[in-house]
């Protein structure tokens, strides 16, 4: 037992969320309740894995139709935890509903505002009657499929399962390469590296930067020269409101190198500290392999 | 009466949104329901400007503390409309409640999500035990605080008015700079300007660009080079995802230039074409003149 005595994993709950299923393929873990915490926001999350309360947290990011994950950017930014590593699942989206209803008794449907999003399209063409509910969560979604009569969810097979729903309709997403990212967080930046001393190194590492810059012409271009003059591959960029100052921002820069580049990350955090107001490093982490444009 | 027959305005309702008061402010006009159109969605305001319903729409497109509204970036990646102004209104939030009841009545605060999170260290301080409810927005909220017994909603001055609420705190967002900024939109990019000939020529003018590039390492750093090398300030860069395959971006890029600059502007053009996939001016307006970092 190290000294750090937290152990167990919170996630975004409730049971059945994708955040839930990305905690458990991340960790090769069954679904064991002792270990494993619902958490009902991103911000509890953060706050658990901070006090102490558990280990690791695992929450979304970034969804590859709909974009960041707000929450849990401003979390990052308000927080110290690091982020240890990253994971992507595919998202497959269902028309959910109860075993013994049919489509014709349906008058509500229920979903995250980011899945029905994702579904509009379907949607207008499948079922344009249906009144949208938007819930805290998909998993929330499907409990309220089970409980009420004629609302149907959108949620994965993962939450089918749980929730004890039929598939109506599977697959319904309006793009078919959706993903999200999530990630694994951590009080200390090196927690994840202990476990992961077996993966091979010329797997990608990716590191996560927190940026500011003083707010004048050009300063994103100066802060960009040293990654390209080295050669290192941006992978995201992401400006947020700095919350300081109003329309001030700070950037999340997302960059990849090999092990064998450790040199050249050394010098690129060298030539970023004049051009920067402040620059935390929220991690570096393995790469996930499966972000693909075809995922 | 011009070719196109189009009048009015559509505004992200329900009447008594910051949208409808931004449309107000925006165009010097009353109130005048039969030229101010309320509707849902942001999808259903760029539609109805689209479908030539109405000549102008009006949506939030960033909140300096909550950042960009995504929907309002989606719609104008999907949609040909042009942004034809902006208009930046200080946002003051207020916790309403009927005229009758008292704090010791209440057990939900209603409003919209973004609304709910400008204030949620207050909320934290001060009703702790207030169930959140989200809305679709503030003057949802305002009505459900008009209508339920023990809800109250956090909204404008401006909607308190129109629901006949009462004004429990004032000013209860947790940033004091806090300011959103809106989209006029048109089916014509000079549309504004004709009205906007009695402009002086030395204030700025934002232009809106979307922009894909390649995506290889060093992409965006090439397409930052013009920008500098002319001096033209970026006043925003944000990246959204490009819904054509997973984990490629777009990018959104304000810019500033003074009408004596417009060959800088022109030169711009020229140098990024080669240096993007696609490149689209999405609108040259005038600058709203009270975004600073103290409003």
């Amino acid at each position: 037992m190290p000294n750090d005595s937290a152990h167990g994993i919170a996630y975004l709950g409730p049971q059945g969320t994708f955040s839930q299923l990305a905690a458990i393929r991340f960790f090769s873990v069954e679904d064991e309740a002792s270990s494993m915490q619902a958490c009902s926001s991103i911000e509890e999350v953060f706050q658990r894995v901070q006090d102490g309360e558990v280990e690791f947290g695992v929450v979304p990011v970034e969804n590859s139709t709909e974009g960041a994950v707000n929450n849990t950017q401003d979390c990052l930014l308000s927080t110290p935890l690091h982020i240890v590593g990253e994971t992507v699942l595919p998202i497959q989206h269902n028309l959910l509903c109860a075993p013994n209803a049919g489509p014709d008794q349906l008058h509500t449907v229920a979903s995250h505002k980011q899945s029905l999003a994702q579904c509009r399209d379907w949607l207008e063409a499948h079922f344009p009657q249906l009144t949208r509910r938007e819930c805290a969560s998909n998993a929330q979604a499907a409990e309220a499929a089970r409980d009420e009569q004629g609302v149907a969810a959108i949620a994965g097979e993962f939450a089918a399962g749980i929730y004890g729903l039929q598939i109506l309709a599977a697959s319904i997403q309006d793009h078919s390469h959706n993903s999200t990212r999530f990630l694994i967080l951590h009080r200390q930046p090196d927690a994840q590296e202990r476990r992961d001393a077996s993966v091979p190194s010329d797997l990608p590492r990716k590191t996560s930067l927190l940026v500011a810059t003083q707010n004048k012409p050009g300063a994103l271009y100066a802060l960009l020269g040293p990654f390209d003059h080295l050669q290192l591959d941006l992978a995201k960029i992401e400006a947020r409101p700095s919350k300081k100052r109003a329309w001030e921002y700070v950037f999340f820069i997302d960059f990849l190198s090999l092990d064998s580049e450790q040199s050249k990350v050394d010098e690129l955090l060298r030539a970023l500290r004049p051009l920067t107001t402040s620059l935390r490093v929220l991690g570096s982490y393995s790469a996930a392999q499966n972000v693909s444009a075809n995922d």
